[in-house]
């Protein structure tokens, strides 16, 4: 059977166990190592109030060589102050013990409930649990995977293979999800493990468009958790030859990571809580590439918009409404929005429309609202999710 | 009895009937008028689409002086290119012949649905019929604001009266709701009639100040609508002495005026659809007015926070989210956070409180969150209310 886990790429080892950080039982502790050590590049909140393996993460990544990542769900030892920071550095390095390495050489991730110091006497037996079951196997993977959870429905993986220098290339990666706020709020977790042999500026310069691309374009919420984290880590034992900057070989490589990123943003979209559908709004015509991203945020996240798609109708006055107050310049006279392929407002006017086909397209699992607003040539685009009764429902009777 | 509604302040007359506009029958049109013409004032929303009865009324209030105010509801004549505009003009002008006036001396207001033409016929007929009833009494005043309603549950009026040179002098408002959306989006509208004698800026200069620190600091979607108008007309029949620039007189005018645009945000906070409860955000030490509200804007909107407040839930994690993520600057060694009276986060750290207390607090139909930022000296504030799965209900059942 095909692996499409996180051990799908050469040189990785991974594990999931349960040690009691949640009290459900369920699995809560995850390691991913690369024994031979994997060059390593890693983007993080923007959040002013970074957790603490935020912080020691950002620290750690500055290694020349990352062997491992240690990750629990069910506390995010956020806005735990001093003693929190001091139980993300002792992760990384019961981590390290275990693995024999430097402690700067691993990488911490956490998500779960906030302002609650880890149960560290669980997350120390986790980690001695863990390190002796690690296993390159499909299984060891989807442990893994599991382990990062928190109000997720399902594990969210994928994997791309290309040939680079006559050299099978993988890449594996692993998702948890944003907009999954119980017990308190968390975090988007993404860890991604690769057998491409690469120099780390073009392993930075790759996940950072990628990401970019993918889950920084998903709006669940509307804001950064104090945990997000993405990480890739690549062994080099694909052993193709060296990748040059600018290179085919180097587009073939971001392409299939950006693919590969965007398959996950797509699965945590319809995972988020209380999501039934995903949609994307392109914007063309902006003045500014940031004019663009600001207003294809501002329609994905107004309430009205994802209200409108949840319940599958076609209501282009609330996209040209959030359009209008959202700061960004734009001319009425040339503004136009489509639905689908269904033109439903041009220069201005509204149009007459078959409202049957486009409450088809919203109703969809995902659909395309298109925008042009007819002021000059930049475009960019952001995922959103429909808003319903359940996410309500989630986060309004989660208590505290 | 006492006449709380918009005909309290002398010199002013109303009416409200139903014309056909909306296809319940309820009333749909609403004139207000002051035959000795009044010195007016108005804000309209920044939204950059902005509907035609907006565009007109910005130029009517240029006048010297308006004789009356024409809203219908049911139709927001937004998004209605020429035509819209033209049928706009035309409210002015037919009510214009029924008093006797130049048309521009006429503002006009439209609610309701967006991307239709007014059905001007019933509009005129509607025109005629007010004006045949119009009416100082209380009767009259609660038609009018009956007639602006669109998805409100319940008329929304204040009155305050003080007392200015030995002459009483009465204040008069009437709103009609924010994020009251169906059936398509809808808008805020506020009417406030006054018998005062003052000069144009000093009233301008008045009306922005309350309605900045008032319905402006309301968040219900996040969104300006197409059509937010707030309207001031003084008849100056009080026949109190000339009001002077930074007299007591004048401070005592705008805070009564101040009041009175609190009581109707809270008004309309409290009917907003769907909302339960409603909250202040108090944001303290940021580094700018501009940042302290920016601040307080993001936790006010922010759908974490407004789903906790539904479920009576002191989430103090969702609110110091809210603030990393926003963009201000702050201190997280001296941000504080505090629920009503119960401080849950202090100098970085969250602090052990009375969860049942901090959750009596949250539960109760308003409550106040203070923050400090921790980096200056300026401080602002925003209002907010709850996301019920009611919301949802409204806003994705209805469809176009």
């Amino acid at each position: 059977m095909v692996n499409n886990t996180i051990t799908a790429a050469k040189g990785f080892l991974s594990a999931g166990v349960s040690c009691g950080i949640k009290k459900s039982g369920k699995l809560d502790l995850g390691l991913l190592v690369c024994p031979t050590g994997a060059k390593a590049s890693a983007v993080f909140t923007t959040n002013k109030i970074a957790g603490a393996p935020v912080q020691v993460s950002k620290k750690h990544i500055k290694s020349k060589k990352i062997l491992a990542v240690v990750v629990n769900s069910g506390n995010a030892n956020a806005c735990t102050g001093q003693e929190g920071i001091q139980n993300a550095i002792d992760m990384c390095s019961q981590t390290a013990r275990k693995i024999d390495t430097n402690p700067h050489n691993i990488l911490v991730a956490s998500t779960g409930i906030i302002g609650e110091q880890l149960p560290m006497k669980e997350t120390s037996s986790g980690i001695s649990k863990a390190a002796k079951v690690l296993s390159a196997s499909a299984k060891a993977g989807r442990n893994f995977a599991t382990a990062i959870m928190t109000t997720d429905t399902k594990r969210k993986e994928a994997v791309r293979q290309i040939k680079i220098s006559g050299k099978k290339v993988t890449i594996a990666g692993v998702v948890k999800g944003a907009g999954m706020i119980a017990p308190n709020m968390a975090t988007a977790l993404l860890f991604i493990s690769t057998d491409v042999s690469i120099s780390k500026p073009l392993l930075a310069g790759a996940l950072k468009g990628a990401v970019g691309d993918s889950l920084n374009k998903l709006t669940v919420d509307g804001h950064q958790s104090t945990n997000d984290t993405a990480i890739i880590l690549a062994s080099g034992l694909a052993e193709n030859r060296a990748i040059k900057k600018k290179s085919g070989n180097y587009k073939l490589f971001v392409k299939a990571l950006q693919d590969l990123c965007e398959e996950l943003a797509e699965k945590m979209a319809l995972d988020a809580e209380g999501a039934t559908r995903m949609f994307k709004v392109v914007v063309d015509g902006a003045s500014s590439k940031t004019q663009a991203g600001q207003a294809g945020r501002a329609v994905a996240e107004y309430p009205l918009v994802k209200c409108a798609v949840n319940g599958g109708d076609p209501n282009w006055g609330r996209i040209i409404c959030a359009l209008g107050s959202c700061g960004v310049k734009l001319n009425v006279k040339k503004l136009s929005c489509r639905i689908g392929d269904v033109t439903v407002f041009s220069k201005g006017v509204p149009r007459k429309f078959d409202k049957k086909k486009a409450a088809k397209i919203v109703s969809g699992r995902k659909h395309t609202i298109t925008i042009n607003l007819g002021v000059g040539k930049w475009n960019d685009f952001c995922y959103g999710c429909d808003l319903s009764r359940e996410y309500v429902k989630i986060n309004a009777d989660y208590h505290t």
